[in-house]
């Protein structure tokens, strides 16, 4: 798979065979998009690919027979999870689920070292949400099975970011050349400041949207200095929009805003509606990692330029090839 | 599968293999029971008959192998997502369980169409359980893999009536010509709505026999008379209890009642006990959608007229059946 | 497998495989340890022992394709429902999972038996977990499938000693002979009240340390002296510390102590260290129930003498055994 624009369409591309018996990703931890190379992503996005094709074609592998995944939920996150375990039982492989961390023995104060080992007993793979940011991290030095970290509080949330990238290759064929416009609360997203590191592997334009207080962080935005990513920072859409390839829209919480005045005059531009989308590219794609509360108008959805739920359809292929391949298996 | 009483009894009958290239319920969204034509409900009966031998026989079938279900639970029932989640498993399917949606981005204000839409990514088919009347025709409308109706406030829950019908058919051979009798709660029960719609289409006589204040709301009764279905409604058990061939008893709650004294006038009959059962007729067949809180006394569960448990093992294959033909493999 | 020291080394003694048709737990419950014989302990330990090398080898087995486990917890339990799920799963079965029994109709009031007979039209075998004791009995009482007591209160948790004791066996070769210390609550502990009855059976030394208010309860201190079994009982570790063979720590809550200068003064000798472990046999086998909250150091855990982890494991396949016995698929 190439990223360049416009050269190869790799929903058509014949994959690389020879990546088959590559185990770079065997028994490794998967807890940050820092650790994939470019060739890395390529690799994962093309077992992916492999995957999109199966499941459309059959609906499940065997690929992970007698395998199994603890899915530990520290908070509730019912779109990752559902994600995570749709994609082991596609691989023919089963779950353990636990999502009432607050009622288990973990919060009786067992620590995450011990809640690990234990799980790691039963499974072969687990998969970690905790909102405290290095937690993932503190499990991976225990664990002797590798760990999926699926956000740590303000850190990474690796597996959405991968998403993230691979919808922008699956809806244009491509990524260098493309300009991206994040839209909303660049402070505090997670996702945003995950998708720009891997965005600033490739030569891409990034353009920031956001009222004041909640701007992409400096030091981020220094880091892409560095590699020599064009940025652009404003508060208003309208002035991007028409040069925006890709629009990744945040959700943006009102009480964010310090004055409520700041936020009646930037809705209009914030909020995705029909008339918003008139003035997008033709080929614009509109991205969200939902869940959405009013950002992009629910009138959008026909709009064939609107990728948000096929982006969350990419993520159980992506969540299929990360499991396979830490588990030796891709 | 006739309807006739004592002409075919089910239990023994060979099934019509012919219907089995029957797709009329491929892709479809089950929400109502006014969506089902007297051979609609045939054909049901026929693949549930189908799955209950092959349940006793192996346990499990491969029918939906690599199909994925997402039970979708707003608020509780144990009994219904177990039951849903047995019938996957056992056609070789598999489940993604959401049961703690107070907790998940759906409480965090994401829109009933989003929380389905981003479901129908991962599953094959979603079993909705929600709170409000019209919820399951809402996600219908912006589904593109079938929904199934478990339940939506007052207004249906059609896999439970089907099931009663089933088991009224399984356990007597037929339905025309029956008398059944309805007691307890018969104002807010879905249940007995629901039923009352489906006996509708047969040729039955059926009693109400609830106090004053929860008697059959009058639209119903209505409804059924225009079918020409002969009706009565009583306070007392005792008036119709020797001609009763089914009776289904449904939960009433002490305080339902606005006078005391009316509870204690009324529970002897109310509650069925050996004693009650000892008139009734010696056909009866009992039945209750359970969870009882003493409606029927445990004394009577020996009894083989006692059918509700039975009727819990009924509902397993007509969901299994329901699963397996709006994916098309029955 | 003879349950002799150091004459037969369990884990790489060739397995008797004239047990494979011996249906002496097909349709049984497991209610608690005294249902068990020495013979009936062989044979349980004989076919984990089977199941553990199929699962280092394969990770799984199709034993009980087809069989649906129902885990009905009343109270939250991740270790030992998560053990369970990855015990019928790596057995090719699956799980009906009832963990919010607090939200379900169960907490609406209907009965236990009630509960267990709607799971049974769904399940082959149900795993029980409920505060009170005797409520797994009176489930079996009502069940046509069997029951699994996974904890009933103060009661009994029968898998729970059952892999303890296959952890001894397993990590020591025999258990005749041997001098096991326990340690902690020994009042309220239902885990050492099990496993000191089924540590009576053969021949061994227990001792009991223990804060005054937390001491072993006389009546289980006359059954196993009845037995013919040498005990004694101490408030500090360090007097038996040097002869034990295995040392079983369990949690102690400083709140249980009348006088907190007690539990200052025990502390230094309860809370188990690298300093404590230097005064332990070279060959102690260090266990624990888990979860701990500080009575085991974290700095012990590199110990080859710290077997808790590898305990965890142990039950896995003590559970994997106990669901094909009951099954009738050993």
């Amino acid at each position: 798979m190439t990223f360049a624009a416009n050269t190869i369409n790799v929903q058509s591309a014949r994959l690389p065979y020879s990546t088959q018996h590559d185990y770079r990703f065997k028994d490794k931890h998967i807890l940050s998009v820092s650790q994939f190379s470019v060739d890395d992503l390529a690799y994962v996005f093309d077992v992916a690919e492999e995957f999109r094709m199966i499941v459309r074609r059959l609906g499940v592998t065997d690929v992970l027979k007698g395998h199994v995944l603890a899915t530990l939920f520290y908070e509730p996150s019912t779109r990752t999870s559902s994600s995570f375990i749709a994609a082991i039982q596609r691989l023919g492989g089963t779950v353990i689920p636990i999502n009432e961390v607050r009622y288990s023995s973990v919060s009786k104060g067992e620590s995450l070292p011990d809640t690990i080992r234990t799980l790691e007993s039963y499974a072969d793979v687990i998969v970690l949400r905790h909102p405290e940011k290095g937690s993932a991290a503190l499990a991976a030095r225990y664990a002797r099975k590798p760990i999926i970290n699926a956000g740590d509080g303000i850190g990474e949330h690796p597996t959405q970011a991968l998403l993230d990238l691979f919808t922008i290759l699956q809806e244009r064929g491509g990524i260098d050349g493309m300009t991206v416009t994040m839209l909303g609360d660049l402070k505090y997203g997670r996702t945003v400041h995950s998708l720009a590191r891997l965005l600033s592997m490739f030569r891409v334009k990034v353009n920031y949207i956001s009222p004041e207080e909640l701007r992409m962080p400096p030091e981020l935005v220094a880091q892409l200095a560095e590699r020599g990513i064009e940025q652009y920072e404003d508060t208003a859409l309208e002035h991007v929009l028409p040069d925006t390839d890709v629009l990744y829209v945040t959700r943006i919480q009102q009480e964010r805003f310090s004055d409520p005045k700041e936020y009646d005059r930037l809705k209009a531009s914030y909020v995705i509606t029909p008339e918003v989308m008139s003035r997008a590219k033709k080929e614009c794609t509109l991205m969200h990692p939902l869940p959405r509360v009013g950002e992009i108008s629910m009138d959008v959805d026909d709009d064939p330029r609107a990728a948000y739920f096929r982006q969350m359809e990419y993520g159980l292929y992506i969540r299929m090839a990360i499991l396979a391949l830490v588990l030796g298996k891709a």
